[in-house]
């Protein structure tokens, strides 16, 4: 059975081996940045992974996974254009490194790669895996729609905030796994099942991820914890409270999200209002109730349960994360 | 035989019926806009006139033309934001009518509502029209990379030039009749005889672009004469220019490219170095090889010289307009 760790390594070694046309340089040389740095690479490895839940000879299975990464990767350049991130996996990004109009046109480039890589699928599930694909594609653009919208709002509903992390960053890794299962010939319910899994682990993922950058360990976080309150970010945690803050705590609240203070005093004072509201264990049921439903989906996919303990492994990692 | 306001008909009545989601509004109302302008449609009718030629049933050719006619429009927005170009078919450009996040992102959703369509493929030629597709596009990028880069660069050699609007423009134009060709089940001798006619046509039609912004008659051009004169715009002329002119008159061309000044006194001095190079008649003999070229292989094609009088016609067109 394939282990997590050979996954990986398939994934990295074929990636070292996308060959990109020499000329113009400036076109190609910031893909080959974006994707050698490092990256969990967790996406290509779950196509791998649901593939084998069905069959040993994982080969089909590596041109989509990497069509996976790469157009994943073409959502980090440029989403960080448009969020004027100037870091990706602690290097520069791209629109920094080079300029914005080459990462507009390298990432324009990189998602046909994307493309040409999905295309090597087996023929007889090229068609529906264009399908999802694309659809996947679209969904993701409009999470990334919506998340640029509900930072220029104050208010935003907790259904509102799932719903676009949902299409933001859950819909990938289901179709991820989805593709995965097509590949290796899952019926329609295990495909269905595989989806529901991934969309339940990638809220989950995200809420953690939030959670994380106000609870992490400052040892093992790798970023400055609270890094998300200083910039208002829109968190799970900040959409919550300002939901939940009543009277003097909202009007506190409210007051630390117009000052442009960048201090230790706004982390501790917002993080303190979180505190009043209850938000970490709200936060952490939230968590669980979404880990708890990807087991469950996990569950009942209808292969033997020794068969699945990589993906059950990879999901306790993916939660027990810290960074 | 379908005529070129038949092929037009259908394209706009298809254009007309494309259905998006309703939210986020902002993700799909631009793309909607930029393909509602009116425009050439040249591409999508390129492709059904290709079919055409081989097939009275053209329908299997409607989706992917379609795929061309967006993907050209995605072009053009994400073109625009790099080019700062605020007006396109004299409205403003999606990234000043919104914002340039918007024009990013509306781009890459059009980009995969593209391939949503060239997916609507017949099944038998979907690997095919795929790996056109996806070439094509790459090398869009490029020659679109390349654009930017001789805008930067004094000198480029007419050789580099014309490998630039092949990339740019030509290779979309030679994708489209090649796929119509492939749809409407043509040998590869003909799809290459094809794919060629569309490259020489493609690069007559771009010249004749540059040439019009200098020698196109004002009341027919629709936009001011020397308009690229005046923002030093790398074009055909140009760049001839540049390799042609010696001593003094290589002294004023240059003097005019560092001012800042947006006269008619520019256009005027412009024009009088291209008359002395005798720049009109070297940029009408290669515009007139390129025609010629692209009607020998045309002729080349191997069905009846009676099936082709549409594209015979259009190509006249194209060589005649004066817009």
């Amino acid at each position: 059975m394939l282990q997590f760790e050979d996954a990986l390594s398939i994934v990295n070694e074929e990636i070292r081996r996308i060959s990109y046309p020499n000329q113009p340089k400036n076109l190609y040389e910031p893909i080959d940045y974006l994707l050698s740095l490092k990256g969990k690479k967790v996406r290509p490895a779950l196509t791998l992974l649901a593939c084998n839940l069905y069959r040993k000879d994982i080969t089909d299975s590596i041109n989509p996974a990497l069509a996976w990464e790469i157009f994943h990767n073409f959502t980090l350049m440029h989403d960080d254009v448009m969020d004027q991130a100037d870091m990706r996996r602690g290097q520069p990004a791209v629109h920094k490194k080079w300029n914005e109009n080459t990462a507009i046109l390298s990432g324009d480039a990189m998602l046909i790669l994307a493309y040409m890589y999905m295309a090597r699928s087996p023929k007889k599930h090229l068609k529906t895996l264009l399908d999802l694909f694309s659809k996947t594609a679209d969904e993701i653009c409009a999470g990334q729609q919506y998340d640029m919208e509900f930072e220029t709002r104050l208010f935003v509903s907790e259904e509102e905030y799932i719903q676009m992390i949902r299409l933001k960053t859950a819909v990938m890794l289901a179709a991820c796994l989805q593709s995965g299962g097509i590949l290796g010939g899952a019926s329609f319910a295990d495909q269905e099942k595989l989806y529901e899994f991934g969309i339940d682990l990638g809220i989950a993922f995200q809420i953690r991820d939030d959670f994380l950058d106000v609870y992490g360990d400052p040892n093992l976080f790798g970023k400055q914890i609270g890094g998300d309150i200083l910039c208002n970010k829109k968190t799970f945690l900040l959409v919550q409270a300002l939901n939940l803050a009543q009277e003097e705590k909202r009007d506190t609240l409210l007051f630390w999200l117009k000052t442009m203070d960048r201090s230790d005093e706004k982390i501790v004072a917002v993080k303190n209002i979180y505190a009043d509201l209850g938000l970490k264990e709200i936060v952490e049921d939230s968590i669980n109730a979404y880990y708890q439903k990807a087991m469950d989906a996990l569950k009942a996919v209808s292969v033997p349960e020794s068969r699945k303990t990589v993906l059950y492994g990879l999901v306790q990692n993916l939660m027990e994360r810290e960074s």
